[in-house]
């Protein structure tokens, strides 16, 4: 087991290994031990391997010039200059945030970003702000638009933060299609069978294979086929890649360039690496700020209230399970997949950091 | 048939007749037909009886004095002060567009709404001025949460129009369950099933009778049941409501006041009618209008060259049907069921209004 501080501290200095201001690097770090406290480690630290091999093959930018390229009150297009998602991404937000404070909302279209970790902590940085925060971004190719079989489209996740009074905050961090595509790794790993109307083969037809997107299949969108609606998570994931990508000038969809070194970038590129998407927005642009948040605890109290269904659990709160996990775990600490610390192992000895497996 | 032109005036007729001014007649009347052309008769003329029977019910304001209660340079909020949801609704929307020329976006959240149609005719008056529209309102509760049996939210749909060059805009408009409640009360007509997955009955088993809201039951969110990913679609249902209701001071989930006249009015109102929220984001604020707008043909040109999986139709590119029926329907005319112009019928004998079913 580490501590969120041990993993921070260790990511910090492995990013600055590699040439990261000592500033970016306590960036990244934030994001990555966040993903692994909020319980969702396939965003954490096993992603620092990717960023590894993308830096030795000269496809990250260590040293990024991160900067506003154009701009209006409430908007800006931010240039991440190929460096790691995580700082482009923290930077966008806060430029959001700080044009919010003057006009009421910002919104910072992002391009030549890299995988940024989890959506969700961006759209958090609004709310100590008394803002409501708001990210998207797309992602590598693996979602195929409805009677589609061809990969257009990632699994472009949407947050949205929103703050309350004495109830925690509203945090819903969900991508727009069944399932995370990490989930369908672990039932691969497991030799399980999924669920119908997650992926489907490369001619189309329903498959329940967790392994079929490596032989031509895709995933679907939220929604499954277009009797079910799919159609409409078709609208929502079209709708992040366009706000993420067209509105930057990243590139958007099948020309998303992957997040992992083995896979090659399309020479056909039609923007500026990976595109996100923020928003932050003062509540008291709307209400005053107290008013709101009491009018947000009624809210989610009428539906912590609401009646389960006979043998189901009672109504998740968007936020409430992450929260539950990052209480957890700041107590009794963040284990590591040992194939992971293994690969941390080899990192940090090449790059002559200490690092002792728990 | 009846042709646009003569439906428009025939409601602009009734809603005067009913006290409203010319203007706002005009506003409404163009959303009714807009529903028409658009293929979407469960939001045209059948509306107008429920209208008629609200105003007769003392609840609509025909003479509101819709107003901005609250603003800052980029956000607003707009009090319909009763009146009829297409009037607040055009001009919130309109209040967001010039926003946005000041300072790139526009945002304003509406309370003391009605029934304001569909939602894909606001959205798209940005488009004219090269700017995104977005827009979103909650509605009648139908809708049970994840796990739940109480229905707290509406279909709650989103509507997203995006512009482009010499290909047509981008046009999603959707909501946030697996189909609209419209398509519930066809199939009951027919007498037919529906499918598993957009409904359940009062004790949350999965049901597909489509009159089971009659009977307790409730409607499922976009995804289905949580191993299908409707936690998914019921955080966007959640976070629509709350953009639209809690940041206005509207009613939200459970409270919003039902849309027809022999629904009773909750006591217990937390807020001041239905709400809505609206988004207008110039296009030059992030990117040369030119350069967005051939992006976006890249974008759709993308997507329309999609391979189709064998037997099934080409990718359906958000708004090409319904603008295909639009163009259909303006050389054709529009014709109206017949129990709906026996409606009408009644309605104009009763205002002195003259109409002929043809």
């Amino acid at each position: 087991m580490y501590s969120p501080d041990y993993l921070h501290k260790l990511t910090a200095t492995i990013f600055e290994k590699m040439g990261c201001s000592s500033e970016d690097a306590n960036r990244a770090a934030k994001v990555f031990v966040a993903a692994e406290l909020r319980g969702l480690p396939s965003h954490g630290m096993i992603r620092i391997k990717d960023y590894f091999q993308l830096w030795k093959a000269n496809r990250i930018n260590v040293q990024p010039n991160i900067r506003i390229v154009h701009e209006t009150p409430g908007t800006a297009v931010v240039d991440g200059d190929s460096g790691i998602g995580m700082i482009a991404a923290t930077k966008s937000m806060e430029t959001a945030i700080e044009k919010a404070k003057n006009v009421g909302t910002g919104w910072v279209s992002t391009r030549g970003s890299n995988h940024y970790g989890i959506a969700g902590y961006y759209s958090m940085m609004a709310l100590e702000h008394d803002m409501i925060g708001i990210c998207m971004t797309n992602a590598n190719p693996l979602v195929a638009p409805t009677f589609s079989v061809s990969r257009l489209l990632g699994t472009n996740p949407v947050a949205v933060a929103i703050p309350a009074d004495k109830q925690p905050p509203f945090v819903a961090d969900f991508s727009t299609t069944p399932i995370a595509r990490g989930k369908l790794a672990v039932s691969e790993k497991k030799g399980e069978k999924v669920r119908f109307g997650y992926v489907q083969d490369k001619d189309g037809n329903p498959s329940n294979d967790p392994a079929i997107l490596k032989e031509g299949g895709s995933m679907l969108t939220l929604g499954g086929d277009f009797e079910s609606g799919g159609h409409k998570g078709y609208c929502m994931a079209s709708i992040v890649d366009i706000f993420s990508a067209v509105l930057s000038g990243a590139n958007f969809g099948p020309f998303v360039p992957p997040s992992v070194a083995y896979l090659p970038v399309r020479d056909d590129q039609v923007g500026e690496g990976t595109g996100h998407f923020f928003g932050a927005m003062r509540i008291d642009a709307f209400q005053p700020a107290g008013d709101f948040k009491m009018q947000m605890d009624k809210w989610i109290e009428t539906h912590r209230n609401a009646k389960s269904a006979p043998g189901k659990p009672n109504v998740v709160i968007p936020g409430d399970p992450e929260r539950a996990q990052e209480e957890k775990l700041q107590k009794e600490g963040i284990a590591i997949l040992p194939a992971v610390a293994k690969e941390l192992k080899e990192i940090t000895d090449e790059l002559r950091v200490d690092f002792d497996i728990r």
